[in-house]
């Protein structure tokens, strides 16, 4: 019986590629094969987009607004769509071997503005790779690949069945585990990763971090809430994290 | 000739409330008159906020989905929204004469979601208020009040005619005004607002900071990039600055 696997995403996603800046990046790293940009043709800012196109031998066609929308399938296309090659998931060894390792992995963020958003807080940050479940949360959608302004470009994505499996496997290649929680004893800003290799684990939009991938983490840690409000937004406290780490790795 | 000022809006908005978080903010903080709750009589995880709503003595209304779509105008309302009368404004100079002041001041930032996941940030972090332009960017809108999580009820917030004159009277109020721009020479690290009182200054996505603003501020601060995509979010780099800001205040 392999009836259980139908619905399990092979790849991340990542080939409808709408927005300006996505695009502008997916041209620029060159990092996989793109079929072709599609442009709406009554808009009057995109001819530096058109020439980085034809420069890198990539077919451009000029077509109207609802062609955009019905290929890009979100609203905030910009007038820009892409259709490439999905983009190439890494071993999750490969990240875990480098020696400076900063990995971010997400456990069961299901807003695909909110991953795009923290895949590109941690590539600006200097991350070294991201870690997505398969099983849980958002790939790389329009909406995520928007958010995401051409971070996957750039930042390595590994593919995995499970976060908790991930940090154990983190645990044995001598990866620090630093979940951020809001009970976490640890203020963000004391941690103690200045060197280490790290992989900071961001949980889901309301309920926070499952209970297993805790109990997993060697570091709890939290940002200090000063208002009224009880929490921050993940994409907000990944990048409140990612800068801090980001901060100490640089002697700062 | 009055006709230019017809469009000009005198209130913040803020009465359509949708989501979870930013009802129950509304009514735990009750800061204005709430006229009605409306919850979608399918949902399962709201009765904490139908008990919250009858001790507070404000009407609910259990209605279908299309119900609390048509009145929250947005998708993702998940299935409550309330009706309240507006945000009201405060003076700026109430904000500015504040000892401690640390204000966050929004220069064109357009997308609503971005301007209500600042508010959000801004109050998580212990800013004491926000300026927002009256003709440049974004009200309080659905989109913005549901991403605000309920940070418009406790964080105050004055409406002014434009950021360079509100940064002008900050000036006046000796409140010093940092704007955060790419092109900033001092890294938010090294931020020289340990006590004094502070206002920071967020462009618009895309543009950033306009000439005029970029000219006034006391201090040009940048976040320091270490990745390939050119820029953070402006509610990634609010994050950033807003945290660094206040820990620096708290000692850290």
């Amino acid at each position: 019986m392999r009836w259980a696997n139908v619905d399990v995403p092979k790849t991340l996603g990542g080939d409808v590629v709408p927005g300006l800046r996505a695009v502008r990046e997916l041209l620029v790293a060159q990092a996989r094969p793109v079929r072709k940009v599609l442009i709406d043709r009554s808009r009057r800012d995109v001819e530096e987009l058109v020439d980085l196109a034809r420069d890198t031998g990539v077919r451009v066609e000029l077509v109207d607004e609802p062609r955009i929308a019905r290929e890009a399938r979100i609203d905030t296309h910009q007038g820009v769509v892409a259709i490439a090659a999905p983009v190439r998931d890494v071993p999750l060894d490969d990240l875990l071997s480098a020696r400076d390792a900063f990995l971010v992995a997400l456990d069961g963020v299901t807003d695909p503005r909110n991953l795009g958003a923290v895949l590109r807080t941690a590539e600006v940050a200097g991350a070294s790779g991201a870690v997505l479940a398969r099983h849980r949360g958002a790939l790389l959608g329009p909406a995520a690949m928007k958010a995401a302004a051409g971070a996957v470009e750039h930042l390595p994505i590994a593919l995995v069945g499970g976060v908790p499996g991930a940090m154990e496997q983190a645990a044995r290649a001598g990866v620090w585990t630093v979940g951020l929680d809001a009970a976490g004893t640890m203020p963000v800003r004391e941690l103690p990763v200045a060197d280490a290799p790290v992989m900071l684990v961001l949980g889901a939009e309301g309920r926070g971090l499952s209970r297993l991938v805790r109990e997993r983490c060697d570091v709890l840690a939290s940002i200090p809430v000063r208002g009224h409000v009880e929490s921050l937004n993940v994409s907000a406290a990944a990048a409140v994290a990612c800068f801090e780490i980001a901060a100490r790795r640089s002697g700062q």
